[in-house]
């Protein structure tokens, strides 16, 4: 082959791995949610700012992450926090959830499987497949990441849920357990991600890092994570780009 | 798309999910251990039978499993079950693997990551692939599993590996969360096997079943699992044979 390897700085080792967060980082999780969320209110004549409700659902994911992190509940999957928080999302927005059939709003949670990707995804893990083990590294079950692959065309060689490691983000044991599994010291094991926060677990569980500038995550008004704040080891603006930087 | 996914009788279910045993079904592990172990023999000037040594060296799998099983032993995955029995196999031999260097055996000991495929398994699975859910349901860790689909060239989904259901064949739990991960009932999880045991255990446990006929997997003088020994689902010759009977 003769390929060399990106050896990343931060951690003096090459990389064997590129693990990217998903939502956000590869798709684009605010309009994947709001296309499917309009659809519902529509056929279910409720009234319903579809934007600013996936923007209210995803609100709800990091408390209920921090119940589990913190150890005040047991793990439960991304997918049963999804669907909990839907009910809270639409009682906030004065919706009774019982009043709909509960098979309808069981489809709408599965929106998370069916996000679409960002529009360089694709083609920019395609490249880095050819030379690196790719995966996700996201606190998605891993049902919920296979939906998500062939929905989007994610060439991912291997899926380590977060029900596979059994806990959440930021939490080092999400990354440490994850390069367990790929039988691989933490330091040739890179994360890709649009979160600094993110970021920062990685490198504090030893990984190697790679910020991807995802300016419109949130929409048009977005304030953070609109740049690197750590000196991470590659930062790119896309994830082709990153292929590029990776030598693949 | 209007595919229609092939029901199984037993389980009354679509299948969603194909899941395959991968030595012996999709891998030639006789052929692919042999070899390294001749060329290992050669290196180092000692004396090895390579196919014997590979059938010794394998006939000690299932009682180091067993200690797991029992819970004599807690779980300790298969790769480190595999160099143990390997050190147990050179002494069988006469031979003190204290005194051959450790990097080495290591590296032999990865021969099982790097198994070639059967002719036909590629070309089957990329075919069922389409279709189905494809992934091993095996023993081996995950890391073995992904270097082995890398080398082989298996288009596998999803990998879930026995380090991930910390239990090990044919115990009823490493069918039941391999579905569970999947978010698949057990019936729609179909096991493609060469091994009449392996799908009682899957039935058992409620999964759909396929016998995959690998006659010489033990050389040419096997004796055991040269036809099926229960009515399972489907019955072929080979995984394309198998892809034909799925419809796909």
């Amino acid at each position: 082959m003769g390929f060399e390897p990106y050896r990343s700085p931060s951690t003096g080792r090459p990389v064997r791995a590129v693990l990217f967060d998903t939502f956000g980082t590869v798709v684009d999780w605010r309009t994947g949610v709001a296309r499917e969320v309009a659809a519902f209110a529509t056929a279910h004549g409720v009234a319903l700012d579809a934007y600013a409700f996936a923007d209210r659902w995803r609100a709800l994911y990091q408390p209920a992450m921090d119940a589990i992190r913190s150890g005040q509940r047991s793990f439960a999957k991304l997918d049963t926090l999804h669907r909990e928080n839907l009910d809270q999302a639409l009682r906030q927005d004065g919706i009774d959830p019982d009043q709909l059939p509960a098979e309808r709003l069981e489809e709408l949670n599965k929106s998370w499987h069916r996000l679409p990707p960002w529009p360089d995804s694709v083609e920019g893990l395609a490249r880095i497949h050819r030379h690196y083990v790719v995966g996700p590294l996201s606190n998605g079950n891993t049902s919920l990441l296979l939906d998500m692959a062939s929905n989007a065309g994610l060439p991912w060689d291997v899926i380590i849920g977060s029900d596979m490691t059994r806990t959440y983000k930021p939490l080092p044991e999400a990354y440490l357990r994850t390069a367990e599994f790929l039988d691989l010291h933490p330091g040739e094991v890179m994360l890709a991600a649009a979160h600094n926060n993110d970021l920062h677990a990685a490198r504090t569980a030893g990984l190697a890092t790679a910020f991807i500038a995802r300016p419109t995550e949130h929409g048009p008004g977005q304030t953070a994570d609109l740049a690197p704040e750590g000196d991470w080891d590659l930062v790119a603006p896309s994830i082709p780009d990153l292929a590029d930087r990776l030598g693949a």
